[in-house]
């Protein structure tokens, strides 16, 4: 099988301006991203990484229809993503694209596009430590992972997150402060399968992890699915009979 | 308790341009919809009906902050819906409101905006008969419905049908030229309920048939749901220990 | 509308063995149960109690029949159960009669027979504190309740718990040991509404606690559905063109 | 990747009896069935038979622990299956094994058990033809699947089909007489994934049909999943800080 075609895209804003974040991502927040996708893809991997203030986000159609997963980091930025490459990104998961939101990211455009809800949630930064349950241990994006994963300390988000009832829900977190969040949780839309994983505040040194690292590429695994990109979705007018002559194409 | 509100929003167009609609629909599909909605409320309704040619089509925000249930459809000039209004509309869906989305209105600004997908799906206008399924005979909205709904003659709407999958599938219709489609599609998004109904197409007298003005009123009573509007949805920060004080308000 | 015939069915083995457990539950836990019912249920309740020694745990198909929910607590004897009431049980959740299953009762044989898994999950009689999240706040189950009740002491549940992918998950809870647990889990089998719902652990008196009673009354509440108990589920055999007369009522 | 292990479960009493039968599946239907596997599986499968007449039903511990997916086709015998290989078909499935339930096994004791539902549903042995719509284009299980296959004469499978809200709903059914089904229903329970595929009556060639052979291919290669055998569920006790160690494996 042809090696996945995963396009990693970041905001790449924290690591430029903040001393802190560039030196936990010296090759920034996709860096870290593409490095554990390589690192646990023994099909292979093919990994180009996008970021925002890149001519049309970095993501022209052309580069979204050679992408069988694409991978969102945002954050600080949401308002700047056009809505144009938003709604590109929303078209391309329903033709059959992987889409995986990391982090604020359910926040971002192309995320509250696909999903139809506010995506808010509770929030806090401060010491708490997250411990980020495996309640689907069967599930693809769960292979090989513990059943706790503890990240000593992590940006709190907490329910009620404002998401439609996940189609699987694979991690549930709790935090030293007491809350608990969904979050891993899958969804499909379209053709395409989406994945909303929580992790990946900028200050805390998360996707060097090895447990995250796997979970990621266990994500745009599962994410990829058929790795077919369908025609843009339309409207069909079917006449009576159509699917009679044996030749059922449409 | 208090009558329910409901606002029944329509495009309004077929039935001033076409005279074989106007015959149908002699008070517009709004008021046929109206008069299904009063005949089968025993606990009382109040029917507000908005049009697209009013300002702001007729749903400024002080009316949806007054709905219980929006009711909508929609055919020829989705586009011509503002932004702005369908924004507001998915607004309240998440804060409370039901929605009830009617026949062609799947392709409608709100609608496309709360699933996150395209909506697209088969049709033709042509000479079937719809057979409406009640296949969750248990369902509030199925309340009183006979097994099947026999719709003499309807437009075809087939699958594929481009929506996530239904929270609760109610109905699933068979057309006499063999397609098939999930006509009842129930669907919580945020604290509000969406129902989506596909028969009544404007050239078939749909809305005059009992059982489904029975199914209407049905599906009003149930995306009603708590009738309780809460704030826009927000992202709240929560300090540590902020529900240890005995007052969890937040 | 008639009030709400609900039977409470307990074990009623920890009261009459253990003296600290009496001394929480003078009234043996399915009293504590019972007056929560009375206390919240504005429309009115009629409530039975039934106990695994009377004959046929005091389940004969009589009272079923009369029963709109029924709600389980069980612990240390479902293997005592016979199988013919756990089987009519099931039964009659599938004719429409609501159930309510509490703490331990996810193991019990009715439960597990409802949906189908095992039902084993993490546990530890410990110091914990527990967490309840209202994760879906707009659910009629958490209607009144606040973001996040507090059990001082309790049990320990935690994931992964094996069960189907809940229909509507309405509670997570956090314990202060770091484990997370699917506390409110609503499904429908049949024509019937089923609940899980994790409190209730016999030596901590979480039945008197205020927000926990409101919440047996919303689940009861929720459980009862359509109020219709129908005939027991059979093969219907449909002869072609049996609903083209008009008179479907097959 | 090793071969997929497939053991095919038929009662093999029609062929026996009746010369009609016999003369459609010379080898019986699990013959057909096996055949059409090894046909459509280039990763290699290895299938193995087992029928109800032999001891165990052919299903002893050893076979099913040797079995990734369980294929199963019963008929007019599900009261001759022992609850005892029904409950280990079960806990197999729990524990991970895959398990495709063909036709009239709906109502068999092993889809019974792992629903929780009675899968009763309307039936006719008449001339309808019935089509198979892939609602679900993009799923797994309907790849390379035609928008709609067409069976020409098949026994009716009509709503309502009382079983839970499918996790993924892939097939829908119509038949000339005017019923729809929900013909290819995908559920995951515990570590197991179950499919439910009604095609398949006796007197009907129906898995001599290339595209059916296709689709009972693509169920197998689904149900597999992550082809991992867990331990038996069980409950575990976990003392306060059990994953603190760092050596989290519980």
């Amino acid at each position: 099988m042809d090696p996945l075609r995963v396009t990693v895209w970041n905001e790449w804003r924290h690591e430029q301006r903040d001393a802190s974040v560039a030196a936990i991502y010296p090759d920034g927040i996709h860096g870290a991203i593409a490095g554990a996708l390589r690192e646990h893809s023994p099909g292979g991997v093919v990994v180009r990484c996008a970021t925002l203030d890149e001519p049309d986000h970095g993501l022209p159609a052309e580069v979204l229809a050679a992408t069988d997963v694409l991978v969102w980091w945002g954050h600080a930025a949401h308002d700047e993503v056009s809505d144009e490459v938003a709604e590109r990104v929303q078209d391309h998961v329903l033709r059959g694209m992987g889409y995986v939101s990391l982090h604020s990211a359910a926040l971002s455009k192309p995320t509250r596009r696909l999903l139809g809800t506010s995506c808010v949630l509770r929030w806090r930064e401060a010491d708490d430590r997250e411990l980020l349950w495996a309640i689907a241990p069967s599930h693809p994006i769960a292979r090989g992972v513990p059943p706790v994963v503890v990240i000593p300390r992590h940006e709190m988000y907490g329910e009620p997150f404002d998401i439609p009832e996940p189609d699987e829900l694979v991690f549930i977190s709790a935090f030293s402060g007491g809350e608990v969040f969904r979050s891993g949780c899958c969804y499909r839309r379209g053709a395409g399968r989406v994945f909303l994983f929580s992790p990946g505040h900028e200050t805390d040194p998360i996707y060097a992890q090895p447990e995250i690292r796997l979970i990621l590429a266990n994500a745009v695994a599962w994410a990829a699915g058929e790795r077919q990109l369908g025609p843009p979705p339309s409207l069909h007018n079917a006449p009576s009979g159509w699917f009679e002559s044996g030749d059922a194409g449409g």
